[in-house]
């Protein structure tokens, strides 16, 4: 069995002129050609997060810049507001904890978004906060936020709207600029079709004054020094220097596509994937009215033991998708639609889904699911 | 043009092999697969690191490794103890004092090596410091620091001895067991032949007791995170999949060689570059005392343009050696041992040495520099 298909939201797939440039001898970083290569990425970088604003690479993993995002706009003693409505918006409040920062949370039920007035409400109580962390795609659940409507609210006040969208970005529509969001926190390995290993920040004035006022300790992701880098084309550590050269690549492909026909590419994913799943008799875990379409998150009948259909999907037939965490371990399978994945590794990954479905005694139309995708797919 | 020599002190070149598995297709890091990468990746850096302590994997470069040492193992107002001889002992006192670390730092001549009796008087000066901060290798001077010496000093207190092992570990010996220290942190780029991304950091249990009581805000970098996803062979946050998979190849290779060879072909590339560089009329950097077998620092005469000269033999000839930083600034070459060099990378390096110290007006026998090495390599 030589498949490994990765319908996972994260990593994804790596198309092979990525895998081609990531196997490149290495070059050293303080080079003019280096330099060309991070002026390249940051250019690019700015397309697929629709700003002018700089943005600072990071040699860690998305939790790595959200953490950077927490460290250098805030003061222990500081107010700020976070989202729980899943392990990644959970994370912003961890986060927030450690370093002594006084975070209100807003409890979400896991499937259901926080809404714009959840967040005026939040405000209101605190009109001492100095920033709102938000997820974009909650990747646990499959939600998608309305980023939009948020930044509305939030630029009202004196506090910074600050968007994790790792696993969101050039996937689903975030317009930094236009929206007026402040920080955006984003990684290699989901929309980028790259490895893990490298996190992307981008901060606005308002927010970098913020930057400048804050006590936190930081030192290696001290965004003060990626600033006085950045301005001489540099980084202020030795970078993640394989992988922002395969970015490169990875931002050409993406500018190539245009970011409308990216998010339409994954809309239609989603789509199918969703008409896939009603057709199979099953429910989907987002509330209609916030689903996203980076991923797809599908309810697993009672019958069905989740954790034994992922395992036999990845070791028989070569199809990762992703299982439940916490208390929906076991009970949702999560199928990614991010990066380079077409609807041809959608329909395969729902032909195998049924016939794992089918020998755990699931009963449907065979070749319902695949059928119903398909017909999205050529409408 | 084709040629692209490191001689730089990190990166360093990466053997095709290592290439090869960086162009891989990605897996998943939740996997059964990428288990045994990390159980594989863990007893390989055991032996690179001579320990059977725990071995943390961050997705950082090596300065990230560097902090998360200082931010795991002490609080605010801590006492501690570093040594500033160069650019990257200065960094441990820079880290230290962003944390409110209280540091007392050992100010040493650039190109001399701290000495176990400087420690032992910066201990008894402070009884309560809680650790020591040195440097294996410190690049920015050439100099080794005598470990095992200054580990015998420390072990008779209660502090923890801390060494920077970046561009060192495999190149030089460190006994971390035999010896006695606490924390090592290293990096993939130097030794390891790696792209840069991936930090490594062994803590012992004398030092792991201080992990569990520090009180400096870490999230990502939290060890004790770390610990306890080691023991279901997982990562806390999602791993440089890609380097680590690449390291599996890195550490095959330096255990079929073997450290003791290794530490004899470094010495050996070390010993024939420094007759080169005498034969040339050129003296070195470092005192003689603790010239180190990871790069060789040479001083260059005070009529040729160091900066000119390295970006002639990196822009016209392809062979990247590194300059000198701050007050050193044009003033020495560095030319490095590590990784993956051959005795032919040398004298290639040599050869068009020789060629641009003569463009630029300095005399001297031609081809006495690489016939000098020759005769080491060949003796």
């Amino acid at each position: 069995m030589d498949r490994n298909l990765l319908l996972t939201p994260g990593p994804t797939q790596i198309p092979p002129e990525i895998c081609e440039a990531l196997g490149r001898p290495i070059i050293h970083h303080r080079t003019p050609q280096f330099q060309n290569n991070i002026k390249e990425v940051i250019e690019g970088l700015q397309y697929v997060f629709q700003t002018k604003n700089d943005i600072y690479l990071l040699a860690a993993s998305g939790t790595g810049g959200m953490e950077s995002c927490v460290c250098n706009l805030l003061s222990p003693g500081d107010k700020a507001i976070t989202v729980d409505g899943g392990k990644f918006g959970e994370r912003w409040g961890d986060i927030c904890k450690c370093y002594g920062v006084n975070a209100d949370v807003i409890k979400v039920e896991w499937g259901k978004a926080v809404t714009p007035e959840q967040i005026q409400a939040a405000l209101d109580k605190n009109k001492d906060a100095k920033a709102v962390f938000i997820t974009l795609n909650e990747t646990s659940t499959g939600v998608v936020t309305d980023v939009k409507a948020i930044a509305a609210v939030v630029n009202k006040t004196r506090a910074v709207l600050v968007v994790d969208a790792i696993s969101g970005l050039g996937v689903v529509d975030l317009q930094m600029d236009a929206w007026g969001v402040d920080v955006v926190v984003s990684a290699s390995h989901k929309g980028f079709m790259l490895p893990p290993g490298l996190a992307f920040v981008a901060v606005s004035p308002k927010a970098f004054k913020y930057v400048q006022e804050a006590k936190s300790p930081r030192y290696y992701f001290d965004f003060r020094k990626s600033k006085k880098a950045l301005e001489k084309v540099d980084t202020p550590f030795t970078p993640a220097i394989g992988i922002v050269i395969a970015l490169v690549e990875s931002l050409k492909r993406m500018r190539a596509q245009g970011l409308d026909q990216l998010f339409a590419h994954f809309a239609l994913l989603a789509e199918g994937t969703r008409a896939a799943a009603k057709a199979l008799g099953l429910t989907l875990f987002p509330d209609e009215t916030c689903m996203s379409c980076a991923l797809t998150t599908i309810n697993l009948p009672a019958e069905i033991n989740g954790e034994k259909l992922v395992k036999t999907l990845r070791d028989v037939h070569g199809i990762s998708v992703a299982g439940g965490q916490d208390h929906l371990k076991g009970k949702i399978i999560r199928i990614a639609h991010m990066g380079c994945l077409t609807e041809e590794d959608i329909l395969t990954g729902l032909e195998y889904l049924e016939v794992v479905l089918k020998e755990q005694g699931y009963s449907f139309a065979p070749g319902a699911g695949v059928n119903a995708a398909k017909k999205v797919f050529t409408k």
